[in-house]
């Protein structure tokens, strides 16, 4: 059965998240992709694997998914074919033959994820989909230097949501910055691995760093704690982006 | 009777454009921000005038307006009263006290518009609501030379769309620059007025130059002609923001 990778790039704001609900009528990005590739596979259901569960509201640039279809596709005739059956909200950018061992998530080595956080007084109408807010000035030395604490090997329990169901919340993180224009902080975060909401909860952390309401040694000793109820809430997932997902010679 | 200035910004994609319309129903800029000052004007209908009648579809970052209300407001009052009263949509930026006689747009000296292309294959869905799209590459020199064309005082006869009512189609250009940054046109052009269409025209014109179709001396003549059916279509209205107006001394 031929089997392909896809990469993905979706606006998530009028999805309520990645993954498929048993909530009937939850429009889903996983809906969406699986209903148009039915169409694609000679009727039957298609089952696809992704590299990172987007929350809802949370967007893509480079999710990368996998599926076997019971037809062959060129590549690009498969492009063409599945854009031409997405909604304008999701647009898949390549695609690829792969072998059918390929599992998007268990096979990354690492994902690379950006958060956007507009700090101005008044958001603009052109970011509200793609950038949170907070209507207060960060100071951008300490959440320069905040950032870089959540870099190496640390166990990230403070920062899990409930409901998450990993065996180890210890995860390795190779880059961490953070960078600020104008009235906005842009984060950039790669891991070989994201616990539930990790990503919102390290700007949360970042924010409370910024406004003084925490230090850098506090964000430090939260961390350590391993408690969730020590760190401080997560950003809204309206800002936040999978930016790319790594594999072995990639 | 107390006067103001308001810079907007807005997301246009879910607006019937500036203008009011007779059509009832017609979601407008106008009617939305005429009925928000109208609860700020101890319930008379307040009337605005702008100083761009922005297209259907296309944006804002700095629309001005002005309007007379029934009773004073502070600055900071009046600007957190009409942001709480608008859709999330529209945003004020910024509000002033004016004097009784200022008109947005009879009293604008220039405006600045920016207009966004995507040329790669697919359009990112990040982007779809801020720049148009063309599927194919531009020849960014020859775009970048026909912007130049535009510069100066032009009868742009050949690039207003029927509909428009001016006295005369004389404009003046004073910045006409192409950009590009991967696959994506950037095009800034400042005049002292601009007739119905004119920038969408412009970008059709640099389209069918950077696509082959055209030479900038094509382009040149069809200028010259001052004849709308010598000129290609206009661009996308999605693409089009109108980003600053400038006032005398400013």
């Amino acid at each position: 059965v031929p089997s392909f990778r896809l990469t993905l790039a979706y606006d998530g704001t009028d999805f309520q998240g990645w993954q498929l609900q048993t909530r009937p009528g939850a429009r889903t990005v996983q809906g969406v992709l699986e209903a148009a590739l039915q169409k694609l596979s000679l009727g039957r259901p298609v089952r696809v694997h992704a590299a990172g569960r987007t929350d809802a509201g949370a967007h893509a640039l480079g999710q990368v998914v996998g599926f076997l279809l019971e037809r062959e596709f060129a590549q690009d005739g498969l492009l063409r074919a599945v854009n031409g059956l997405l909604p304008p909200d999701v647009r898949a950018l390549r695609a690829e033959p792969v072998s059918s061992a390929f599992h998007p998530r268990r096979d990354a080595v690492s994902k690379h994820y950006r958060y956007s956080l507009d700090t101005g007084g008044v958001q603009l109408p052109q970011r509200r989909r793609f950038a949170g807010h907070v209507p207060f000035a960060l100071d951008a030395a300490r959440v320069r230097t905040a950032a870089g604490a959540f870099l190496g090997r640390h166990d990230f329990a403070s920062l899990q949501t409930a409901g998450g169901s990993v065996q180890t919340t210890i995860r390795t993180v190779s880059r961490s910055e953070a960078r600020f224009d104008d009235a906005a902080l842009t984060f950039d975060v790669e891991a070989d691995g994201f616990l539930r909401q990790m990503v919102r909860s390290m700007v949360g952390g970042l924010t409370a760093v910024g406004r003084g309401a925490w230090s850098v040694a506090d964000l430090e000793r939260a961390l350590e704690r391993r408690d969730r109820r020590a760190w401080p809430a997560p950003a809204e997932a309206r800002g936040l982006t999978l930016v790319r997902v790594r594999y072995p010679g990639e």
